[in-house]
C-alpha cells in the first residue's frame, strides 16, 4: 500500500526490470536474499515465496503446531548487532517455542520491517537465517517485506504425531523440575556487548557474548522428551519469570534451589556467584528448557539430553498449592529477580 | 527478554497478579484483551493462547495455505487511525490473502509492537481484530506483545481441498481478466483522511473512508472461485502493480482497458476521471480480487460472485508473451503509476 501519492513514471514495469543505478526495490530484495529458500523447497512445500501464500501438505498423523515471536531492535538485540546474529536470532527464538511443545519444525514465514534496503545488512541477516533454517530443516515459505523501524516477526509451524504435543499444564506435584544447558550466560552475554561487563578474559567474554548472539534452540532434545516429560517451555524471560508460568499452568507450586542451578566455568569466571544466579534467575534470553518430569523416568530423559550432548539439571520440584518456594542450600531464600515484561 | 538490568522486586509473583495502581503488565494485557478469543476455541484448535505454541488440527483431504503480513504505523495507516480499523486492517489484509489462494482461514497468530500499554487503545485494537475473526470464523491461537514502534504482524492459517489452491501462475492466454468490486475507493479514502482530499460531500467521503479504514477481504467468492479462475491474486499494491506480478508467474502477457476499470459512484463524483482512473491503478489497498478466468466459465465465476452481492468486471485479457498493454477505450495508453513499493 501507499501512505504517499502515487509516483509519476514513464510507462509500467515488469517486477525485475530494475536498472543498477536505482536502489533495489522491495520485490528484488524479496527475489535477492530468499530466492535460495526457494530452491531448496521442500517435498511437503506445494507453493513457496511468491504467491499471496504458501500451500503446505501435514501428513495425516500429525497436528500442526505454530508461533509467533517478534524481536524489536533495541529491545530485543542491540541496534548495532552483527546482522547475521539477528537473523540467527529470529528463527532461533521460534525454534524454541517449537522445541518446548517437542514439535519437529518444518516451515516460517517472516516479516521483515527494515529502515531502509541495505544489501550488505540483508546479505548477512538473511544468511544467519537461512543457515538455521537449513541446518534445522524448516523451509522459508512466504514473506513480507516493509519499510520501517527495524522489527522482525517470525512465524513458525511444525508438527507432532497426534496429540502427542508436550504443554505448560501436564506437570503433576512430585515431579522432578529439570533445565537443559546453563542458564544465566546470554544476560551474561548481552551486558557484555552493551559494556555494561567488561573483562579481561576474551575466550570466557566470546563464548558468552555468542551464547547471546546465536541461542541454541534445544529442537531435538525436546522432540526426544515428547511422550517422557510431563511439561515443557522454554526459558526466555528467565526462570523467576517463567517458572511460575508453568506452575500456573499446571495448577501446582513449585520449590528450587538456586544453588542447582546449572552456571557455566565462563559465567562463573567472570561474576560473583550472587550476580551469576541474578542472571541466571532473570536476565532471560538463553532459551534452554524448563520441563517437569515424573521421578521414575528421569534417567530416561537425562539419556535423551545425553545423546544430544546437552547437560540436564535437576533444579527442584513440583509442590501441591500454588506458591514458588526459592531455596539457597536447603534453607528459604527471597529472590529479587523477575522475568521480563515488556511493559514495566 | 530484557535489555535493562533485572529489576528489584519482592519476592516472585504469579502472572496475574498485578495491583491496580501499577500499569498492566505484558502477561495481563494479552489475558484481558484476547482472553475472549480462547472462549470461542473451535474444535481443531487442541491448544491456543497460553503454551509455548498453539495445537491446531488438520482434515487429512485439506492442504494448509499460510501467510504474514505486517502493517507499520504511518506507513500502511496514519498514525492517529481509529484504533479498531487498525485491528480489522491487520486481519483483513491477511485474510485477502487467503481469499486469493480461494482457502478458507481458520487460525492466526498475533504479534503485535505497541509504544505502550495503553488500555483504551488495546480495547478498541483487539475489538476491531475480534470482531472480524469471529465473523469469518478465525480463532486467535497465539501472539507475542512486544514494547516498540506500533507494527503489527499477523500470520494467518487456513485450508483447502487438497491440490486445489488457487495460484497466481495458472493463467492462459486468452483468458479473461476481471476484478471484484470497484478500485480505488481507498486510495482516495486515505487522501481524505490525511488531507489531501476534501469533499462538502459527507456521505461520498464516509463511504471512501470507510473502505480504506475497514478493508472487506473477499474470502467466501475466492472459495467459490476454486476451479472456475484459473489464477487470482489480491490487489493490496494497485492494479498497475499487481497485474505483471500475476502475468509473469503464468509466463504472459495482459491487455487491459483502463476504461473498463470498475470505479464507485462516491468516487466519481469527489475526483475527476482521470484521477479517480489513477487512484484506481497505483494506490492500492483495495483489497479486492484480480482473476484469470477462462471465457467459457466467466459466466459461472460471475453467477459465483451474484451469491456474494459482489460486483465482478472484465478488465481485460491475457494476453501471448510478456509485455502488459495498457489501452484507454481501444487506444493505446501510457500507463504513468505504478504499483507500491516499500523502498522507493
Amino acid at each position: 500500500m501507499n501512505m504517499d501519492k502515487p509516483r509519476a513514471r514513464q510507462g509500467s514495469r515488469s517486477v525485475s526490470s530494475v536498472t543498477a543505478d536505482k536502489p533495489p526495490g522491495e520485490f528484488e530484495l524479496i527475489d535477492r536474499f530468499f530466492t535460495p529458500a526457494l530452491e531448496s523447497r521442500a517435498a511437503d512445500v506445494l507453493l513457496g515465496v511468491g504467491d499471496d501464500a504458501a500451500v503446505l501438505r501435514l501428513a495425516p498423523h500429525l497436528d500442526l503446531v505454530a508461533a509467533i515471536d517478534t524481536l524489536v531492535a533495541g529491545r530485543h538485540f542491540p541496534v548495532d548487532a552483527p546482522p547475521r546474529s539477528i537473523g540467527h536470532r529470529a528463527l532461533a527464538v521460534n525454534l524454541s517455542d517449537l522445541a518446548a511443545m517437542g514439535a519437529t519444525p518444518a516451515w516460517a514465514t517472516l516479516a521483515l520491517t527494515i529502515p531502509s534496503a541495505d544489501a550488505a545488512w540483508l546479505g548477512e541477516f538473511s544468511g544467519g537465517l537461512l543457515q538455521l533454517a537449513q541446518a534445522e530443516g524448516v523451509a522459508l515459505v512466504g514473506g513480507d517485506t516493509t519499510a520501517g523501524p527495524l522489527t522482525i516477526s517470525v512465524s513458525i509451524m511444525g508438527s507432532v504425531e497426534r496429540g502427542t504435543a508436550l504443554r505448560r499444564g501436564g506437570a503433576r506435584s512430585g515431579d522432578v523440575l529439570v533445565v537443559t544447558g546453563t542458564l544465566g550466560d546470554a544476560g551474561a552475554g548481552l551486558a557484555l556487548v552493551s559494556g555494561r561487563l567488561t573483562t579481561a578474559d576474551g575466550g570466557a567474554a566470546a563464548y558468552l557474548v555468542n551464547r547471546f548472539e546465536y541461542p541454541a534452540a534445544r529442537v531435538n532434545f525436546g522432540c526426544a522428551a515428547r511422550g517422557i516429560a510431563s511439561a515443557a517451555m522454554d526459558l526466555s524471560d528467565g526462570l523467576a519469570g517463567d517458572l511460575p508460568k508453568l506452575a500456573a499452568a499446571s495448577g501446582v507450586g513449585a520449590r528450587v534451589d538456586i544453588a542447582r542451578l546449572p552456571l557455566s566455568a565462563e559465567l562463573q569466571s567472570l561474576l560473583p556467584l550472587e550476580s551469576a544466579r541474578e542472571l541466571a534467575l532473570g536476565a532471560g534470553d538463553d532459551y534452554e528448557l524448563l520441563l517437569a518430569v515424573p521421578g521414575a523416568r528421569l534417567d530416561e530423559l537425562s539419556a535423551a539430553a545425553r545423546r544430544f550432548n546437552l547437560m540436564l539439571t535437576a533444579i527442584g520440584e513440583l509442590i501441591p498449592g500454588q506458591r514458588i518456594e526459592w531455596l539457597r542450600d536447603g534453607e528459604p531464600h527471597v529472590v529479587t529477580v523477575q522475568g521480563y515484561d515488556h511493559f514495566r
